[in-house]
């Protein structure tokens, strides 16, 4: 977490009225504030900003991660300055901003780095994005079982500048460094200055901790649920190689809810901000998806001209099209949502599929039910008020649309419960465009439903 | 937060076979896990279990805020275990359980508490949920400003047990009492024990604060975006009412985040999780919209009876509704999850609609003009490779597909993103069952469209 202020130095140089100084009513704002004017500015303003800006000013406003073109101005700045930067920033964000600058730049940057921070970056760099480990930092405060409280206190105080947090302090086994226990300071400082960090731990639980592979949203889940500030990142050895703190689970959350209601949007993820992606870029992610719906729908078409015959016979099955296939396609997108959501809380497992359907099939009637009644009553009632006439068979019409919508509704909220699964079980994330798909699936189904139960119904009538 | 790990007192009475025990493998675990293991016992099991358990392990275990039947175990007790229960609870989740108890029993439980305890949980209980001032604890530590380092830490030592943190201390006018400022507990370890804590803070930006009213999002967006572990709630008068924990921003912006995942889909939000809801209650909240939405297509019906000669014309227009209207649907809920989100994560305000506007339109011509050459391909290569046959006609029919998909995609994507706006200016949530809700709005419009511009085509040919 980045201290909430800028550190104290030569301020009228920075604040001022030319362009590329922080306009002086910011200057006693929060760094996330002065964070957001960067963020509007050119990326020229930018570089010329940071570039005659002390550097610890610098590294306080490039180590929020909210600063969009980070990347960006470390790449323009002389290798020595970006370095130095880099140098001074949290391991983790630093590892960030470098993840996404080009090469040659890149090894150059990265060859003028001290070999501890060149190190400890490649290693953070080595671990595939939205991991564990490629969110974790390396400046953690760890302590040997063995050490006083007041051995802690004394290391913390001294420390405390370069930790990411020191509000819990990770005991590590004296000859091992296996990670043994978790502390946080409010013990600490309430504890006998004498006794050992491991003897307040005594009777507690195992610590929680995550591996390097694990996702952004499993760690983020650890986090909520245990209330934890910052969970240990640890290898199949059982050493400590990092921590990923609670501001970052957020990040990773609200990142994550984003692109979730991106995809069950029927497109892409975008990885920019809405107003800053280009237009090509907007309609490539959107034209994707859109087109390969498309194409799916164009069974509709297909299907539409096998009872082209039908149609032709009783065109007063055309006029309930769209009515009952978007039905079906609601409780599809309802259902969907629903498993989405409970699948991503873990309220339910790939296992509990079979119960899901259980509840989703009754459910699905009963839904069908109550909207075939409501199209029911709908053609009575245009008929009997002479609104439009159906013709003398509108009382059998009537009670095909009722039919087909109980089995269209039933079929969209089991095929809606079950995609999550289905995707959730091929490796994919249940959220990918499953309500516009669940809908196209349905839709090119529901045709075929539609048309048979109706057949049912007209046969020896219109049909 | 609670703290990680059950109080020691005598495990062996507790963790057993018998029913009202809890399973002894669950001695040494985490609390989040013993709550979950008593989430799936019956309401019987679990109130026998915590009466017979010694206070301060029930208070730990139903402080959790995902300790489901709090409300109906409290309710259940005689009243003055009840109490005390809730006396030694934290304060936001005291108010929270006591919130959901009925009468009679809540005035019984509220009068057998201590005063102060009573109208700390009445001024909690007065506000509207989902406020920040309903979410906030009054358990925080704050000291006077002329305090020296040493004086508050002697103070954050004897009281660290009541706080639901101490990582952040706040400083008040000594004589006003107003909040000054925070000071962060890792400053206040390493600063000059005889130091003001007032000095700490020289030079740093006014603290960031709630105001009781705000909403839980605006709270969790101030936590995340200054990346604080707490933010003070105060009134108008500038005195602090409580704080929220970074916790309960997570917990809050996990439901919103599920929220508005189900209103998007298309239904009202359910209050529980998915296995736990009843049958009725699921029925209720679903087939709301859902009628909803089928009342409202069932316009598409009326503008289809319209037309309904043009049909009978030219029954191959018919072949094409479900393909065009399903793309109108696509590109509107894929404008209306961008916008929805943008809008939450306030990258986009209200007062950029007109912004939103023009990127929309050139995206949606550019989308529908994408959509309408591939409907343009099928169906000539459908009719010159012999699959179907569309009749003389067949390049009219393919233009007016064509151009239909250009007027329906752009429409679509300008009412899907002018949408979320609208419902926020009218005061609604943007996420309130938007993308059903376009899809409905756009299939109705949709089919007028789609006529009206094959009629431009078709007129003395098929028309």
């Amino acid at each position: 977490m980045p201290p909430e202020k800028m550190p104290d130095l030569a301020e009228a140089e920075l604040f001022g009225q030319s362009g590329s100084q922080i306009p002086h009513e910011l200057k006693n704002q929060h760094v996330a504030d002065i964070v957001d004017y960067l963020n509007k500015q050119s990326l020229a303003v930018l570089v010329d900003t940071i570039s005659r800006m002390p550097e610890p000013w610098a590294v306080e406003l490039l180590d929020f991660p909210a600063f969009e073109e980070a990347s960006e101005v470390i790449a323009a700045l002389p290798t020595a300055r970006a370095a130095g930067l880099l140098e001074g920033m949290s391991a983790d964000r630093a590892a960030d901003v470098l993840r996404w600058i080009p090469e040659p730049q890149h090894s150059t940057i990265q060859g003028a780095l001290s070999e501890e921070t060149r190190k400890s970056l490649e290693t953070l760099l080595s671990y595939p994005e939205g991991t564990a480990a490629s969110l974790m930092t390396t400046e953690y405060l760890s302590a040997p079982a063995d050490w006083t409280v007041r051995q802690t206190l004394d290391h913390i105080r001294e420390v405390e500048d370069s930790r990411e947090t020191v509000y819990a302090v990770f005991v590590l086994d004296p000859t091992s460094h296996r990670l043994l226990q978790t502390v946080r300071l409010r013990k600490l400082i309430s504890a006998d200055l004498d006794a050992t960090i491991l003897s307040l731990t005594e009777g507690k639980p195992a610590p929680i901790v995550a591996s390097p592979l694990s996702t952004r949203e499993e760690v983020a889940r650890l986090i909520s649920r245990y209330d934890l500030l910052a969970v240990p990142v640890v290898d199949s050895t059982g050493h400590m190689l990092g921590i990923v703190t609670v501001d970052d689970a957020i990040d990773a959350i609200l990142e994550e809810s984003t692109e979730d209601t991106q995809r069950m949007g029927g497109m892409e993820a975008l990885d920019e901000p809405y107003m800053k992606a280009s237009f090509f870029d907007m309609f490539k992610k959107r034209a994707g998806w859109l087109g390969v719906l498309f194409l799916s729908e164009m069974f509709t078409a297909s299907a539409m001209q096998h009872y082209s015959d039908e149609l032709e016979q009783a065109i007063v099955l055309a006029l309930f099209i769209p009515l009952v296939m978007s039905s079906g396609g609601n409780s599809g997108s309802q259902a969907t949502s629903l498993i989405i959501r409970a699948l991503a809380l873990q309220e339910v497992r790939l296992r509990d599929w079979f119960r899901v359907a259980l509840r989703e099939f009754p459910a699905g009637l009963a839904l069908g039910a109550f909207l075939g009644l409501i199209g029911i009553i709908r053609i009575a009632t245009w008929q009997l008020a002479g609104i439009y006439d159906y013709g003398e068979h509108w009382k059998l019409i009537a009670m095909a649309i009722g039919a087909s919508l109980v089995g269209i509704v039933t079929f969209g909220s089991m095929v809606g419960s079950m995609l999550p699964f289905i995707l959730k079980r091929l490796g994919f994330d249940p959220a990918s465009a499953s309500a516009p798909f669940v809908a196209t699936f349905v839709d090119v189904t529901g045709i075929v439903i539609y048309f048979s139960i109706a057949y049912v119904f007209l046969k020896g009538t219109l049909l």
